[in-house]
């Protein structure tokens, strides 16, 4: 099994920086000021949507959810690259995290305990 | 190659709602926002560090660096699973979108057009 | 009329950061950056909340709200300020402009329109 | 004096959604969403300039800060109203308490107590 397809993104972005001359540009703190700009253009995407119709989008709003998300990804595959680290292993460490946290028998069913942690998507 | 270690977060993360009942939760709005306040967390980690700083970060920062980028990862991962897209792909096709849009040898060293574009991160 | 409250709003937080020598960290773009951050937790308040619950919030919440949304304010107070603009002048520009984009006869009731206009706020 | 030009402010975004029908659209939860969005474009406006740079915009960007800025306040005071609490009260009763959390003779030109606090625009 090869790393993960993480890696190859990883190597796909770097080569794209380097033969625009963009390194200079991506510092750490800029990379994670461009994420909140994707993040904020992503959320805008539903901000006026229900839940209900949010969980089933036109064609031409996915393409574009995708895009963002996509966006959103991107950045930070490249911050964890500039800051050398391994994201899929720190998701790990965060969902063993939050698996000690939030115990299942303890939150399950449960939307008051759920807000209190503010942290339902495993995160 | 297995599909890829994305696909194993997003059963991991499936798995973790379900047992906590939280997909009622889940909505992709819900998701979005919820995304955007952890990116909000990382950009934080970043805002009165000089982008020099920010390239290397004390051990204790780097910890809670790498918690939220993980935090972010875990909600982008959750939101295209519900949306049942591929982030990968849609990753894929957007390096490929930037790379038409800019060509290296058309902005190569440009700060002025790096910035025009707005997406510098191949994002 | 006087001037405006965001004036003196805008004179204590000069007084306030002179006193503890923070100017050097309240560059425009730190601000701006500091500035997502508080919209983030702002927004974090609300993202499990239905949009129902999201309009009678519990007194532990409101309050939370109140002190994120001044945040907020404080820091788009200080950018302004440090980048020389009226905000309240700013605003009203904003709104003009919109009222031209957005006539009412025009956009009246129509969902599809508002979301496409995606700036319902009139902003 | 009147009370503040915010409630001038926030009378004729009142009116302003009042004449399109928006107010179904205006929930707390979507405003907060909505201001995040704003917050990340205001953002995206800085994010690969220096501190320096930021300190001295060209008169097009200026332009675009001032209108991304006042989109920011403009569903911060929509959110206010819906709310119905005072904006500019709270950002009083913010900066006392910052007043206290960080006396000026203890945090003076410290730059890691600065960071610490994580607030230092007063907010």
């Amino acid at each position: 099994m090869d790393a993960d397809s993480l890696s190859l993104l990883t190597q796909r972005l770097r080569a794209f920086a380097a033969e625009r001359e963009w390194d200079a540009f991506h510092s750490p703190k800029n990379l994670a000021m461009a994420l909140t700009g994707e993040a904020g253009e992503l959320a805008a995407e539903f901000q006026w949507l229900t839940e209900l119709e949010s969980r089933a989008l036109d064609p031409e709003r996915m393409r574009r959810v995708q895009e963002e998300a996509a966006d959103v990804l991107l950045y930070l595959v490249r911050l964890a690259d500039k800051l050398q680290f391994d994201l899929l292993e720190a998701a790990d460490r965060k969902i063993e995290l939050n698996a000690r946290r939030y115990p299942a028998d303890r939150v399950r069913g449960s939307a008051k305990k759920y807000d209190e942690y503010k942290e339902p998507g495993g995160a």
